[in-house]
């Protein structure tokens, strides 16, 4: 059997606990299908006395993740630790100039950082692996990476916060508020210590980032994506959502168009009978759509930790048996650089608004509509009970500037009360 | 960028074909992937002038494929023939003496020969790739040996042949009987010229058997695969499984036991509104579900040209990058043989049944289950026009043993019309 895979594990939290235990409970295993043995030769946390629930006594201590980074007993650098910046991106750095390959579960970092750091580990040979850092425990990456290169791909699209996911579906099925279905959240410890990273579709705008990268080619862009959280979804859209046969989801979607790269993370309609639809609760689900393949579905679990722990001992393994794709599926140097599309690929939308209860509003939101060049497929007006009438549009196929355009003219009318939610209808 | 790498393809039918198109269309993209351009020296098939839309004029011919295995200039041998003998084994065969890699499609040939062509590979340091023997373009193979590698597999399970789900599709939404269905799907050209391939679980269950060896360290048993068919559901039961939450695929089964190793293909119940039970149609669906990873779930088209030339694309492309694990994850003299348990994991039973019309008859019925041992959950007795009263039984969990003993019990009544159908439900 060949020379043991040493491994220097920077993080002791959730994660790095979980990647520690399956080390020790599972060498055999490990060894048998890597052809080697995979150990632990150092770690570093913050606090190196608390009870984790593991014996950490059987490795090097260092304080400082740089020192542990660079050690010469240390062949993989595994951070775990997490932050856009500061210690995790000195470490890794310090770790690929010293010529470790690196294991990382840090989406923050990759997206910020992704494309200087693979360019470092690629000039000294090395590999960056971070499957750990998009949909939990579903080998996703690998999967885009290594499984789907012989396809162009079309689109790439996910539901990868899991919190997110569980708002939403809490609020559709126990008919809950999103301001309770979020302290619910909350109180459960699935809310990030600066929620607005998930509920603002941040940590699942980083996700969409990485696999776009992989799958069109571009250098990672996090800036490129367009943004929208799901602090606006009321109880009422998701239940005249689910009237017409759709589930609301914060939906990530990339897709390579003749305007450039397409990159959106934002609350979508789509059919409630579809795989996205039907996703419920905390699970993650990434659809790779490739010019042969046709459409992939992958559900897992998004989070937590064995699946977190399984993704990076998968990244684990690969370095163990020799498997060193390149960071984002080329060479980062040959990745050309994103050109952001201006303006997403026309789709209907829908429109939840509020018209002064008096004759003509609603001929008057239509004619605006009209003559903005935003055709109407169905339209509903509800009963209620104050002076403001709630009404509902789902429109044709049209540009988001377009319907942008048509919401500016509606706001000039006397009939609007307050500003209309519109939400892009997906198709899935 | 380095030396190319050099296939020679045996077999141009619909998945051949394919690959020589993606392979001609995305040269400059495969290139940039794979660090180094992929091509094609030679090619063989039944027929060299057959119009296939394709221009194979820039190939080297070879008649036979033995021949083209071995050429000097031939570095990977994609095998798209298929047979579990003849000439695909043959030419595998040459192929890994004369030292090439090799690239499959066959899984009728791995789950008869698998444990030996590995054994020969890897004595001489070569690979056997097989990602599109078991559902089409999914990239299950690599999910399960390679992403999934921290993991102690559980369970295996899949529908993977689509032609079976078609026919069990069209029977529920179209109100079709097994006959109508089968013809059907005979008529779409779906069907194996042998349809007892497809019907009588033969196709899937070679399948399950590459599968259960990457997940379990076994060597492929595809004689420890328990096979039954479709065959025998009637529209009864499609309808009366739907009336209680269920629906009936022809689901593969693996799991590791302190009994041994249990592998079934067979039709199965599953809830209505789990992924598997509400996929339909063609499209194939693999579970797999690990110790720390939790459930995975990987959905996508399970036939096709596109699919499955994606699936060898991958495995193509592996090689290119210097992918290269071991067939069955682990090297193949050291994979166990199989223990085939003795009996099935207990779980609970849909029974339908045919009674005499006379009083009486349901207590004796439940009389002989309660003697045997089988507990039941929910009885019920439909109306009926002629003599004999259509019954229906959900037993609690029992083992498959006890609930034959039962049927054979039953057998000895004198109100038991016919055979009872006995389907197990899967929990999933």
């Amino acid at each position: 059997m060949s020379e043991p895979l040493r491994l220097g594990i920077a993080g002791l939290g959730t994660v790095g606990t979980g990647v520690v235990k399956i080390i020790r409970q599972k060498a055999n295993l490990l060894a048998s299908r890597a052809g080697r043995p995979v150990v632990i030769t150092a770690v570093s946390a913050r606090s190196r006395d608390k009870d984790r629930g593991i014996n950490i006594g059987d490795y090097a201590w260092e304080d400082d993740p740089v020192t542990l980074a660079t050690r010469d007993d240390v062949d993989v650098f595994v951070e775990l630790m997490g932050g856009s910046d500061g210690p995790a991106k000195a470490a890794t750095e310090a770790a690929i100039a010293a010529g470790k390959d690196v294991v990382t579960a840090n989406k923050a970092m990759l997206a910020h950082h992704g494309q200087a750091l693979a360019e470092a580990a690629e000039a000294v040979g090395r590999v960056i692996r971070f499957e750990a850092a998009v949909a939990g425990g579903i080998p996703v990456i690998k999967a885009l990476t290594e499984g789907l290169a012989g396809n162009e791909m079309t689109r790439v699209m996910g539901v990868m916060n899991g919190t997110c996911n569980y708002i939403l579906t809490r609020m559709q099925n126990a008919d809950l508020t999103y301001d309770q279905a979020f302290a619910e959240a909350d109180g459960l410890g699935y809310l990030e210590a600066d929620p607005t990273l998930d509920v603002g579709g941040i940590d699942a705008g980083h996700k969409l980032a990485l696999l776009s990268s992989i799958a069109f080619g571009t250098q990672v862009n996090f800036d490129g994506v367009e943004l929208e959280g799901i602090g606006e979804i009321t109880i009422e859209d998701i239940h005249q959502a689910a009237d017409m046969g759709f589930r609301i989801k914060l939906l990530g979607v990339a897709q390579l168009t003749g305007r450039g790269l397409e990159q959106r993370m934002s609350p979508c309609l789509v059919p409630s009978d579809s795989p996205l639809g039907q996703l419920e609760g905390g699970t993650n689900m990434v659809v790779l759509e490739g010019d042969h393949v046709g459409q992939i579905v992958l559900r897992g679990a998004g989070a937590g930790e064995g699946p977190t722990a399984s993704a990076v001992m998968g990244d684990v393994m690969d370095i163990a048996r020799g498997i060193r794709p390149s960071t984002f599926g080329k060479p980062a140097v040959a990745l050309e650089a994103a050109k952001p599309a201006k303006g997403a690929t026309p789709a209907p939308y829908y429109l939840r608004m509020k018209l002064q209860d008096k004759p003509g509003a609603l001929a008057k939101i239509a004619t605006v509509l009209g003559e903005a060049g935003v055709s109407i497929d169905r339209m509903r007006q509800y009963g209620h009970e104050d002076t403001s009438a709630p009404v509902l549009i789902v429109t044709h196929k049209t540009q988001r500037r377009t319907l942008d355009e048509a919401l500016e003219a509606m706001a000039q009318t006397d009939v609007l009360l307050g500003r209309p939610v519109a939400l892009r209808i997906e198709s899935v």
